[in-house]
Order: structure tokens, then sequence, then C-alpha cells
């Protein structure tokens, strides 16, 4: 097999290794909008492969099942019909036998297209579906995790599922001279359209926490009454914090006076040392606002991201998801990639303990809608 | 065992019969807020034996899982705290195989309880055990039908599945003479207590049709322009109407200009000859409207049923659910059973095929909120 | 002037006197759907008697605006599009002063053209007119009371406004033999087309109480928990009290540990001998629940009420609003007045204290959804 | 009378002129949340200047009235508990001329105090206090031209209302160089705290337009069918587009296949020469987007705004408002200000026919909601 053939045989069976602890009914729940069933990312990611390399460019290549293409399509609004995403968790078939029967089927067929070198245009795409797919696999351990994690019965994923370890560094905010830097991905290898191009920023000074800020510095926020002081939050953020009842980040829950956090293993009592992770940016925001301070901006994020460590959680910046200078769309279907969500969201910047190894680098823009509470994320903070 | 034992058996066998053609996944979802999710129908009707019977009554049963009270609790206000009814279809867990497991777990206790004849009172309990999971088979049927019915891959139930025939009767409409009658439940037997106590009304002279409206006859008032003629309807029923986007029955598809009907054989041509069903009170009104005819109300229903076929399907009536004279809520929980939904139901009367053998009986009333389609109801029309 | 002529007059000019307390803003507000604004209800039943006697009739009448059809129609849908309910409270123009003059233009031709005495048929009409109005005179009062009831500066509608004196009978409930009675309107005078026909019912023996239920009792439901304990409450009532978090009738406010009670004068203490008003039908229910009695229905209420005062408050009954044995819509545009509200509406008889001296009669049906609040309503027992 | 005085006076007097020609009708209404009723706006800058100026600082001021408090504080959450914003639409009281008793009583008492000179703080409350009441005079045109261009009848405001004229420059964009530029407020006189500091920015090199973008070239986009193309569109405009069927910016009516816009004088056939307005920041990005070029930043519109004319309608900019660098919220109740909103927002640039003379500057930052279109906003493309 070729390179990239052993590549996308990695890929693909990574993401059954991370369903392998599911039972059949836990593929197939959409508790809230935003989490899709398992099932529903497993065929998704198998749609992308045949319908953007299989089925332009495999001669002779006979189609699965047509209707598949109505039930796995997302966003991408030129390639026919879609399934309204709040529907994804009404529909018990296909069943989660055949979404592995149409994976089986596909990635044969990807394996005798790959016997052979692709022209360079069709590697590309099939980069691009390299790093869709591990996209997904972190979102599995999100939506996973909520399906889990909001069942009244509250199992494990994995009883022996162990977080990767923080290190902690001791000492003071890094402090960063003002000035020209450099912002943007260049150079060979992979990045998605909204990392380009490479482009000059200018910084003021700034100073940056070596650390991410813990569970127990958190909940001295807390405790102090971080989510019944308005003055902390944003106007949006405010109203959002009532309407929802927001009194702690998700899965934190307080049982007899202790506050216990569900994790991949079940619900434990909170260990105090972790990063703090599952909070909203209106959170992150109005924790960095009660202690005096601020969050970065990703541009500061990313001129001094060599000197601390990341990767633990996606970090919260202050910076909106804008194009950068000269952005522009690839045509076609690929082109709805990235573009077509730089409003109304913050990006996050680093990696978190779902993304694949590998995945990201410094110059990553990762972005939610500043509410989202499911991924994995954190807080660093600045001055 | 017993004669009740074995009645118990049957029962609880034929809701197991009903889901056995269901893949894992279809018994998890709830794509509407009315339909529930097979798997739970299974888990509520064992729960309510468990509770009810042997929670209190057998000594030293031990409970299967003490969390499946608030899993498995539908509405009764009175025993714990309930899962929020839009909530059932987020719950993978407990598993189906957990759910056949607490099955079999509440029967062999059963068994082991009804092997000696229960007291009376108990007795009373478990034919309204009895009653109360045989609503919920037909509820099954409902529910799975939605399930099916709504998935755009519109797999079948059962190829093979065959509606009972329905035999149509030549001649008039049935002539009813004027004068005192007598309504309700009496003499030995299972009744709901909404069925109770016979009492005399006093009827007009009315007439009622022998014959369910069928398929064609419903067509004629679509292709009049019915459904954009407000005339015909009630205001609740036009804004229904408009803000749905209501054109035909649910499980109609125009395909082709050919109308086509969700069986549980999966998509079909509209066979003209069935009655008409899956239709709101508020289309069954104007149905009635539009020919200058009405619906009968449920005294004249009772009346006159000897004297014309029914079961085919529920048929609604002009009448709102309403306590009968001397009506009384039982105390405790099983008081909740039916009087708490006397208000903005309509009554309907008769059984439907997906009714249990022998559930039914003419004074029987079923009652839904006037614009629920998913369940098995039809129209017959008085004047 | 001819005797329709000065009747004519009489009744407008009520309506005018009703708002005469009225700031101008007061005219133009819709607190909730069901409110209308006040200078809505003085152009709506203008553009009655210019739709439906002017215009057809009265030769070579210039209509006043033709846009005011589109502004002041209600639910007529026969007649030309309408104004959306809820934005009636958005409509700054027409003025106030504008609807007066649209009222004074309208009322001159009316004047003019009742000099002579119409046909019979137009004199149906006519009849009709003047009970439209009548009836949103009684809105009006409602109306009034919300808007000015719910402005945080609680003004008075009028300082001396004065109640009807209730006067309390000793004594017990009424008995009311079993046996065949009749409802319904007959005879000479204007009724409805709801009240027809004249018909036989069956009841059996009951009691009902002489009294309507005062302020005093309803408080010891309140002190009891009758809120907070479902058991009393229909199911569809109880997500009602819970999501509206209801806890005490309309209007009322515990300031500083003391009830009170806005009324037409202002905010008072609550007077305790006074019937108690502004509950819903669900409310009614649960305190007669909690009583270990009931509602009567509208056949009951009617067959005794020679043997009570009414007319303090429209009481609830237990029975849903629904056609009467040969009940037909008329016509045309007149037919929509009454028929297509006969679905999940509750009947109340009797008047209000808002009701137009002699506009209502023992067989006069009143109806409402049984969540309706803003009206004024009240309690009588049955058993 | 001091400087100082002299200009609240005008101030103030301005505002009471831009509702001269208002009904008292129009000033009451509230047709959608974002639009408040014109007395509102009154009745809030007067509250302004006796919460922040008169009752901390003048000795002896006696409150017009305690309950104003709650009807008339909008967003500062410091100060005593507010009125939900969808309600101001419901409060017929006070009276407008209640609001106009209340304005002259703070006016008066204004007045008194500023007989002498006040101290540097309170100087720059005041000036606050009349930039804030400026903003509420721009609101005020927004507010007025929607409850008057959505009432069905169109009433004008004013018949002789004369927009600015437009001056069209010739030739092509202005080419900016790449660099340092610098942004944000310095120097003598007032400017907001969102302008603060002013600080470096790198800019690559970019083109900017002289004109916006008029009616007839925004024309040419709906008739290519740019409001059914769903590639020019963010992902969450295009559901935008479609749950509210956009097709065409407020205020345009297609009347007998012409054309017409709502203005001031009332409906008038569309002026093809006006820039276009009141168009979303989604489809000035879509129309961007569909002629190959992008809106400007709001650093790059500043870095160029001397090269242009500007102040015909606030420009959309593709930066979201965010906190420059070394912001930071004053104290207290004044600290809300601007701060609590820089989340979710876009910035406009420039100034509209409703800024009052003299309050806008090339600093100024605008900021609303991407899908807002009540204000007078527009395009300028670049590239």
């Amino acid at each position: 097999m070729s390179v990239l053939g052993d590549r996308y045989k990695k890929i693909r069976q990574r993401s059954e290794t991370i369903c392998s602890p599911l039972q059949t009914e836990d593929y197939v729940v959409q508790p809230i909008v935003d989490v899709s069933p398992p099932k529903w990312h497993l065929g998704h990611t198998t749609w992308f492969f045949e319908t953007f390399i299989l089925k332009p460019y495999f001669m002779g290549y006979q189609e699965f099942n047509p209707e598949y293409n109505y039930v796995f399509n997302s966003y991408y609004e030129t390639v026919g019909a879609r399934v309204i995403r709040t529907d994804r968790g009404n529909l018990s078939r296909p069943t989660v036998q055949d979404v592995y029967k149409y994976r089986a089927y596909v990635d044969e067929a990807m394996f005798r297209f790959l016997a052979t070198e692709p022209f360079a245009e069709i590697k590309e795409l099939l980069i691009l579906g390299f790093n869709h797919e591990e996209q997904h696999q972190e979102l599995l351990y999100y939506d996973i995790k909520y399906i889990l994690g909001h069942n009244p019965l509250f199992p494990a994923y994995d009883l022996n599922y162990a977080s990767p370890k923080t290190e902690r560094v001791d000492g003071d905010f890094i402090s960063m001279p003002e000035g020209i830097y450099e912002a943007g991905f260049e150079g060979e290898g992979f990045s998605f359209d909204n990392e380009l191009n490479r482009h000059k920023v200018y910084l003021n000074a700034y100073e940056i926490s070596p650390n991410q800020v813990t569970n127990e510095e958190y909940l001295a926020f807390i405790n102090d009454g971080g989510y019944h002081d308005f003055r902390y939050w944003h106007a949006e953020a405010w109203d959002w914090v009532k309407t929802n009842k927001i009194e702690a980040p998700l899965y934190w829950h307080l049982i007899d006076e202790q506050w216990h956090n569900y994790t991949f293993r079940g619900l434990e009592p909170l260990n105090l040392d972790e990063p703090v992770t599952h909070i909203s940016y209106y959170e992150a925001y109005a924790y960095a606002s009660w202690k005096g301070l601020r969050l970065p901006t990703e541009f500061e994020w990313e001129a001094a991201a060599a000197q601390f460590k990341w990767g633990k959680s996606w970090e919260w910046t202050e910076s909106s998801y804008l194009p950068y200078p000269g952005f522009a769309k690839a045509p076609g279907a690929i082109g709805e990639y990235n573009g077509k969500f730089m409003v109304s969201q913050k990006v996050l910047r680093g990696a978190s303990e779902g993304t694949p190894p590998g995945h990201s680098r410094p110059t990553y823009r990762n972005f939610f809608h500043p509410s989202m509470r499911w991924l994995f994320n954190g807080i660093r903070l600045a001055r």
C-alpha cells in the first residue's frame, strides 16, 4: 500500500477505536443540537471520501447507497439536499451495523484507489479528508462525553481512561515586547485555508501566563459569587447565565456539598489541580475580569506559544474568528469549509486531549460560538 | 400457574412480539414529543408492575435498579421525580438489552408472586396493569410507525404486515329515534374509571353512517381545495393548518403526482378503498363540514354501536373528554390515571387495528388532543 | 329618530363613556395578545356597522377610509386581509382622534339610514351589531383593567368606581331532582346562534350552591398549599401553574405579607367578602377539587338559574363549548361569529359587572380558553 | 447661563424637535424589541441627568418621581431594578405629557445647577450625558422610521424631509500602502472609552472605494439572485435569510413590479442614486462576496477616512467590536457603557444622516449585531 494508503488506514481505524467502548444505543442519540450521534460522524466522514474522491475520480466506483448522500451530508450546501441538523438524533436507520458496512465498503474502494499514487490535486483533497476525519474524531470525544455525561445513570466511557498529565510551570507571566510579529501558516505541510496567509501584526507589549487556570482557581471565582455579579460579564453573557441558570462549568455537580465532575471514568470528586475545562467564552472572560486580567488575542497567543506548554485544552482567545488578509474561499464545495463560519465565533488556540496527535500546530485556528461548553476548552490569562 | 399468571405472561409476551421486527436503534429515538422510544414503553410497563405490585405486596422483593424509577416513571407525580418527557429520546442507557433483562427479572418475580391467587385489591391493580400494558402496546404501534415512517429511508416494519380487511356496508345512514339512552359501563369485567357510571342521556333523533370515510372520499375533499378554505375549519384549526402547512393526512406523500402512503410495509400507492386514517380532529371536523354533515357525539356513537362494524380505527367524536356524572378519582397514584386529562381533549370511540384483541368495548373512551395525528384514527359521519 | 336609531345611539355612546376616563396613550397598547387596544375596539365595532350595514345597504354611502378594513377587521376571514392579531399594539395610526372621527362619520350615516325602518333582514344584522358592540364593551373593561393594572404605576381607572354589591344568601346548596330538562333559547327577542336550539337534556340529581366562592374561601385554598399540590390539578393545568409560576389570582399582590388587589380604583387591600375573580378554569377546577366538590355543567347551571342570584361574574362550568343539537352556521361572514370557536373552550354562564345591562340571559353561553384570567369570572360549586 | 448650560439646553431641545412631528400615539408603541417608544427615549435621557448628576451632586434636589427609576432605567444594572426591555411598549403611563413635565422639571434643575461651573469630574459626566442624549437622538430617528414605516397606512414623518445630498466621486479605488498605522482617539475633546487608546496596527496594502454602494448597484445583486444563492452568505446569515424570508433591504416594497422605498416622506419609488441602506451586515458581506470584493476592516477604514466623503450612513466593517489594547472599564455604572457589549457585534464606522452634527469623528466606533437593519447603515467596498 502507498504511504497515503497507510495513513488513510490508520486515521480511519482511529475513529472506530474511539467508538469501540460504546453500546449500539450510544451511537444513535442527539441530546442537544450541537452534539451529533456518533454513527453520524462515522457515516459523514465516510461520505466525504466517497463524494469528493471516489465518485469523481475512481472510475467505475459504484455508490454504496444514493440515499446516504441525504443522510450524511452536513453543511455542504452545494452537494444536494441535507438532513436538517436537529433531525440527526431521530434517525434510527441506517443502523450502526449499516454504517460500519458503509465504512468497510468505502475503505475497500479507497485502498484500491490508493494502491497507486494519485494526482496532486486529489492528494490535496485526500489530505483535507484526513484532517476532516481527525476533526470529527475530536468531536466524537465531545459528543460521547455529552451523551454519557447527561445520562441519569452516568455510565463511564472507559474506567481506565487516563487524561494526559498537566505539567505546571512555576514562575511569572512571560513578557513579550512591543513590535511587529508574524502570524499565520507558512511552509511545507498541511494547513487549513483559515491559517493563510502569513502576515504581519503589530502587538503592544504584553504578558501571558505560562499556565492554564486550574479548577482550584476557578472554584475561588465561584465561591466569591462570580456567577451572581453582573459586573464581570458581557451583557449577552449575563442574559445567558440567568436564562440557563449557569452556576458552574458543565459536568460539575455539587453532591452533598462536595463538587464532583463527570469524566470519561464516570462521576468523580473534582480534581483541583487539573485545568478548568467545559466553560464558555463568557465564563472565561468573566473569570479574567474578576481577576483584573484579560484573555490574550490569538496573535498574542501565537507569538508566545513557543514559550509555554499547550495542548491540554483549547484556549479561548479574545479574538473573533475573521479572515486573514488575502483570505479567499476555495471554489466549489471545499470552499465552504471554513469561510462561511467567519462571523459570531471566537478563536481558540492550542489543542486538547481529544485532538489527534499531530493534528494541531501553533498557527491552528479553532473556533466556536462564545456560549459553547461541550468542547474541551480552557483559560490562559494575559495582561 | 394461575389464570392471572397465564394472562400476565401472554400480555407481557405480546409487547415483545410487537417489537421483534425492530433493530436496536429503533428502540431508542424520539422524533417528536408525543412519540416515546419503544424501549421506554417496555421499561415503563415493567416499572408499573414493579412499583405498584411487587414492591408493596411481594415480601422480600429486591428492586432491580432504584435509578430506573427515575427513568421509567411517566406522569405519576406521586411516585418520585420523573424524567422530563422530551428527554426520553436522549437516553442511550439503559440499553435495550438492559431493558429486556429488567423485564425478565420482573416477570420472574411476578410469576412467583402469581403462583398463588392474590387478594382482591391486588387483583384489581393487576388487571389495571394488564390494561395499562395493552394501551402501551397500541402506543408502540403508533410510535414505531412514526419512527420508521419519518426516516428518509422509509424502512418497512414488516413486509408481510396485513391490515385487517374492511367490510363496507351498502345502504343508508342508520336512523336513531329521539329519547333517553343509557351510556357508560355496567356489569362484570374490567372498565376504566372514566367509563363509569352508567347514566341516562337524552338524544335528539339522529342518523349515523354504517361506514367510515374512505381515502377516496377524503381525497375528494383535498381535490376540492378543502385545506385552503377557512370556512370548513375551526379558528384554531385554521391556524394549525397554516402554521404546519398541512395539506394531507400524515404519511401521505405526493410523488410524481401520485399519492403514496407509508404503511407498515413501507411506502405504497394510496389504497383508495381503505378508511382514511392519521387525520386530526380538526381535519375530521373540516371534512364533515365540507360534506354538510357532522361528527357524532360519543353518546350517539355508543347508542348506535351495535348496528355498525367498528374496530378498524378510532373514530373522532364531537364530544369533549369530560367526567361522567358521579365520576370520582381513585385515591393515590392510580387516581391520576384518567381524571387529570379531562380538559382540552376530544373523545374517540371504537378501536383500531393496533388495539389488542378484547381490549376495547362499546363504552370505551379513548381521548386525544384535537391536533393529534400519529394515532390510528378515522371518521364516521352523522347528521 | 326610529326606535332602532335610538337604541343604536345609546349603545354607541356607552362604548365612548367607558373610554372617557382614559388618557390617549391608554388607547394604544396591547400588553398581551388577548388584550386589544381600546382604540381598536372603538374602530372594530364601527367597521362592523360600516361593512355589514352601510356598504351593502345604504345607497350612495362613501367608505370612510378603505385602508381601515385592513386595520379593524378581526377574525372575519371572508372580508379581506386582516391585521395579524399580535400586531394591534404596534399601530400608532390611525390615531385615537381619527378613530373618533371614524365613529362620528359612521354614526352620522347610520342615523340617516335609521331614519326609516329597515327591512327585517337588515334589522337582524343591526341587532347582531348591537350585541356585538355590547360584547366589545365588556372586553373594553377587561382590557382597560389589564392595561392599567399591569402598569408599574398602578393608575386608577376611576377613583370612584363602585362595584355592584354582592348579596350573600344564607342556607344550603339547592337540590335539583333527576330528570329531563330543557336547555337553550326559545321565544321572542335576540339570542346568539350558539344558544339555539332549545332541546332536552337528561340530568342526574345534583346540588348547586346559591353563592359564588369568595376571596376569603379562595385564600384558604392558597394558604393550604393548593397551588403546590398537583393532585388538585389537571395535567395541563399543572404545567401551566409551573411554567407561569402562578400563585394567586391575577391582580393579587402580596405586599408586606398583606394581600392586595388591583381594582378599577387602584391597588387596595383584598376585600375578603367579594367573590373571587380573575381565576382560570384550571384554578376553578382545582379549588373545587380541593373542596371535594365540582363545577356544575352548563345545563345544571341553566336548570337552576332561577333559584340563585347571578350576574356578578361569569361562572366557569365543567362544560366544553360545543354545538347544540341542530346547530348550523349562518351563511357568509356572519356565520363565522360563534361556530368556529367550538373547540378547546369552556363555557361560562351568567354575566359580570362589565356586562351591559340586559345583554345576558339564563341561556347565554360565554366561552373562553381554560387558561384565561383577564375576564371577570368566578366559581359556583356543585355536587 | 454657562457654556455648558447653553450646550445642555440646545441638546435637550433637539430631542424634542425630532419628536415634534409625532402624534401622541407614535410616542407609545414598540413594534419590535430593538425599537423603543419615543417617549421612553425622552424619559431615559432625562433619567440619566437626574440619576448621575442631580441626585448625587445637586444639594437639595427633590427626585421628580421615584417610580420613574424603574420605568426609565435601561441597562444600567447597578442602578436598581429595571423594566424588562420587551415591556416598554406596554406602558401607557407615564403619559407623553408626564414625560415632557419630567423633562421640564429636570431641565429647570439642571439650569440652576449649571448656573455655576461644575467640578471637572461632574463636567466629564455631563459631557457623557450630552453624548448619550445625542446617541438616543439618532435612535429616535431609527425608531420613529420603524414605527411609521411598519404601519399599514405608511404615514409620513415629514412631507418636506430632505435627505442630505450624496456627492458621488468619480474615479478608482483609493490605494493604501502596507505599513504601520495608528488607530484610536488621542487629543483634546470628548471620546468614548472604546476609542481609547491610540495604538499601532499593521495593515497590508489595500484599496478602498471612494463611494458607498448605491441602490442601483444593490438592485443588480437582487436581480442576479443574490438572496437565493447560499455561496455568498455566511452559514448563520443563510439561516437568517431563509427563516425571515429576506428578499430586499428593510423598507423596500415591490408594488406592481416597481420597487418602492419607505422614507421619512412616505412610500416613494426607489431612488437608484442613493446609497443603499437598511441592510444587515450579513447582506453587506454577501453583496461584497458577490462582487468578488470585501468589506474594509475598521482600521483600514480609519486609515483612509481622510481621503473619502463619509457621513451619509454608518458603514459596516469586517471588524468585530473588541477592546483596544489597554482598554479598561470605568468603575461604577458608567463603566457599563461600552465594554459589556464587546462580544458578537460588528463595528460600523462613519456617521449617518441621523447622527447629530459634530457627534461623530473618524475614530468613532459604532456597533450593532450583524442582523440589525433598522439603523441607517451602508456599504463601502475594499479589496
